[in-house]
């Protein structure tokens, strides 16, 4: 099975639902590991590197929770298919750039996916709907702990797991949750709330991660540190300033809904109107629009829609995802026109939004 | 009766239709005079205007035309009556601010206004719906010839009729005519056209005369010279141009359309979406989308829909206008809010545009 055939339906994966995901769209933790015995990608010769690519291959074939997944070349994987997949934070830019000695080892469900030969040997992560970056970290570990019995893992007792990176030494782990923010930014208190987050030694970033944009008051927070603090602590605590994060938003929306409720309905209708009624529209905007509409569902603007279609129509309206529509190679002007079209057609399902 | 009951129903006035309304929204023709033996308005004194005033008002009262119309001294008018009399550009905002000495009178149909003691001792205006200034012309025509059996005009064979201010002086007519030109506007022939109707000896302003902006992308086309022409040569040369620019703006419609109707659609749709579902909106930015909404309505998106709701809705959405429906007196925010909400009452029985 190809990954084209694998990504074929967006919808399932982002109609997954998860706890607390009015506020937490999805939680992730990243590991990163290097097989002892062959240089980090960037230095190592395309024979080692298929090498190590061979070597991750086999490990990962013998393990239970990768059975049925999809495992192949980067070489063999299309641009289009590439950018698939960046899209829906599957992959890095960097990785969909690389080609022979690098490879994908993906799930159906998108709970896990493997790099092979990004900026370390192995880059592997669990990703989950809603606030659930502990069973994401159990998820992630169990095949750390799985692939750990097959190949020989660079590690330092002193340093811990050596990475390409010296910023990933020690536990090499990432773990992240991709927070929807609309309250915190419309009430003016996003700013704050990321230098008091920076603080605690966490990284807030864009929609895409580092030195990316806010798109649609998407808002990724990750630890920052790597070394001196075990795994559980680390989780632990992301998920102590998570709830935090969650207690402001929630707090932020009941505030502007109580005080300025016709701010609030001002931006979800416009948001709504030039949705359902555009015939030209770019990415950027549709996503800026589309978390307004999602903040109206979640406030309960929209008596009986889903947030599904809406996490939905993120996904699907991003150029790769659209290409993946059309016949023939689209400009970015028809795509601006397609994706109006489709945003048009899936909404037409939405009626207008019923302020009190 | 109070001028307060006369502009009662804006409905009305609004919905008047004329030949060529889809681009000539209102044709006018308005003659400025002064009493022989008295000082202009600027110089006179209050017993001396008060005269004028009477002299005019009994000259009036006289014709034919102005039976049952209002007739009322400027001071008897509330500030909120005066506001709503400017929107509906029945009298200048000058005028508005005059008080003791100053009248206006006025019928109902809003066809013929004359104001007494603004800059000139009388302005006196017919206005009709679509191009119509003809019948503009022959309609005041017949008023001055009315009333100058009646009083007696300052007049010099030399230099025709002598106003307060010298731009006037002579036949002291101002032929106008308001045009909507969204077409020419979004295909960026609007200052070509406006530097070539200048050429021509008009005059091109915004929506509110001179120095005012083009909101909804309407613009007032008038004559420039009084002096040197007769009036039925000023309104012919007049009328030629008009013909031009109706046949422009047609031809730039048919163009976009033809050319680049998403770009149409994206406008008109955006301004509907928008216009339906913003819970605060100010005025000027409602008069630039009920521009793309009424261009929406002439190009057939939306079947069945009558542009005169649209012409009511540029009326009623002005601040005097909105405020006539409020008991209380309302802020600026006030009026953004009760505007947003009428214009989606107002739109419900609008269905979306219907792009090909």
């Amino acid at each position: 099975m190809s990954v084209h055939e694998f990504l074929a339906s967006p919808a399932e994966a982002s109609r997954r639902r998860g706890p607390q995901d009015r506020i937490v769209m999805s939680s992730r933790v990243r590991l990163a590991r290097n097989l002892r015995g062959f240089a980090f990608p960037g230095w190592a010769k395309k024979s080692d590197r298929q090498r190590v690519l061979q070597a991750i291959n086999d490990a990962a074939l013998a393990l239970p929770q990768l059975q049925g997944a999809f495992m192949g070349a980067m070489e063999s994987i299309s641009t289009q298919d590439k950018q698939l997949l960046v899209e829906r934070h599957l992959i890095s830019r960097e990785h969909a750039a690389r080609k022979e000695g690098s490879g994908l080892i993906l799930r159906q469900d998108e709970s896990l996916c493997l790099m092979v030969n990004e900026e370390d040997h192995l880059r592997m992560q669990s990703l989950l709907p809603g606030l659930q970056i502990r069973a994401a970290w159990e998820a992630i570990d169990a095949v750390d702990t799985g692939l750990e019995g097959r190949v020989e893992f660079a590690f330092s007792p002193v340093l811990g797991y050596l990475t390409s990176c010296p910023t990933n030494v020690g536990t090499a782990i990432r773990v992240s949750a991709m927070l929807h923010l609309p309250g915190l930014v419309l009430a003016d208190q996003i700013q704050p709330t990321i230098e008091a987050v920076s603080k605690l030694g966490m990284a807030v970033r864009g929609f895409y991660g580092e030195g990316t944009d806010a798109l649609g008051n998407v808002f990724q927070v990750s630890n920052q540190r790597t070394l001196g603090e075990s795994e559980p602590r680390i989780v632990e605590r992301l998920e102590k300033v998570l709830h935090q994060l969650i207690e402001n938003e929630e707090n932020a929306r009941a505030l502007l809904l109580e005080q300025k409720p016709k701010v609030i309905f001002n931006h979800v209708g416009r948001a709504y109107g030039t949705l359902a009624n555009a015939h030209i529209i770019s990415s950027k905007e549709t996503m800026n629009l589309l978390s307004l509409l999602r903040l109206g569902v979640e406030l309960g603007l929209f008596p009986g829609a889903d947030v599904a279609l809406i996490n939905e129509l993120f996904i699907v309206t991003q150029p790769a995802h659209l290409q993946q529509t059309s016949e023939h190679k689209l400009s970015a002007d028809e795509r601006d026109v397609l994706r109006a079209s489709l945003l048009r057609e899936r909404l037409r399902a939405l009626p207008p939004p019923k302020a009190a």
